[in-house]
């Protein structure tokens, strides 16, 4: 493996992953790059090529071995352990993500929560108690924390996002609506609801420019 | 404008927007190529081969005109006026959207909100009355739903896309962490909170793993 893979493949990754987790609780020994390839919405030739990647599996006439792909996916996804997250922002998302169970279950543990309400702190959200964000660098060092939520309002969350990083944080997942500017050393991903409703809306206003046009001619 | 607009360029279009909306509120008239890449992590040479899909706006020397700007890009990606949305599954991820009142204020106004569990139909949450999924038809037509929202589990996801598209929903946002196949005439976009937290630990482990063989050399 050599080089800087493509955001665009690591997720084909998570998702050939999923199949094979589900195909594998169905007893499912052999799995083709055609299957595979339809769940990702991928094509079975972008399959082989993805994980040509990391090495070869495949066996000609048979597929792919759904356990031992599934293990080494797992392995190169870094999900043979458990990460700890420290969220900040315990508003309405933050408080979905520390009762969204299903995290733990796929490896990520959150593991402390941090506000600047004064109301909101101390208290148990879902058994996990909020702590004051002034006390972020203890708490990330104390607890381990590996990756960061933000969830806080937009105007704060590039300065949360750098006290992240500054603790040694190496991974952000943002859900504020707005790009963090962080250092190289820190990793950066984004859920943007807003901006996925307007790439909808973007498509829906275009079809029906189209329409339009179509009805003028 | 012809052909098709990649997601990745629609996407900037948005983030070029955020950036005109909030120099807007500062009374800037004018902004640099340079500037606004800044703000969606591109080059300046992308900015304006983005917007020289939809026509000329820079004035050389003087940069593109923030109010003008911002109008059309509202115009491009449809938000000159508000969209209904319908939710299904109000779970914990639904129950935050409904209580997340940015969305209505960015355009996307949630209408309607179904569910199956006989404990939450009838319900009001963040007042809006939940509604039998066996309603589903009638009310889309009623309130006239354009988007719908999947929040449900995974596994049944997929048949409510499918209903949601066959009483002409024409766009979908997919919460649930699995790949909604659907007719081409629906849109889907997906926000999928454990791809981005597996994309996440891939960098984390990747680094580890190259530290790790550092130190054995």
């Amino acid at each position: 493996m050599s080089g800087r893979i493509p955001d665009s493949t690591v997720r084909r990754l998570s998702l050939y992953l999923r199949m094979l987790r589900e195909l594998g609780r169905t007893n499912r020994e052999f799995v083709s790059s055609h299957e595979l390839a339809g769940r990702a919405g991928a094509t079975s030739a972008q399959v082989r090529k993805d994980l040509s990647l990391f090495g070869s599996f495949g066996k000609r006439g048979r597929g792919y071995s759904v356990g031992s792909l599934s293990n080494t996916l797992e392995e190169i996804l870094g999900l043979v352990r458990t990460w700890k997250v420290g969220l900040v922002g315990v508003g309405k998302i933050g408080t979905a993500l520390l009762g969204y169970r299903d995290l733990d279950a796929r490896g990520f543990d959150i593991v402390a929560a941090f506000d600047v309400d004064a109301a909101k702190i101390g208290k148990q959200v879902f058994g996990l108690t909020v702590s004051p964000l002034s006390d972020l660098e203890r708490i990330v060092k104390e607890c381990g924390v590996e990756i960061g939520i933000v969830a806080t309002p937009p105007e704060v969350a590039a300065e949360v996002a750098k006290s992240l990083g500054d603790v040694g944080v190496g991974a952000i997942l943002n859900f504020a609506p707005t790009e963090l500017q962080v250092s190289d050393c820190v990793a950066v991903r984004a859920v943007d609801i807003v901006l996925e409703l307007e790439g909808l809306s973007y498509l829906l206003a275009t079809a029906r420019r189209l329409d339009a046009s179509k009805t003028d001619e």
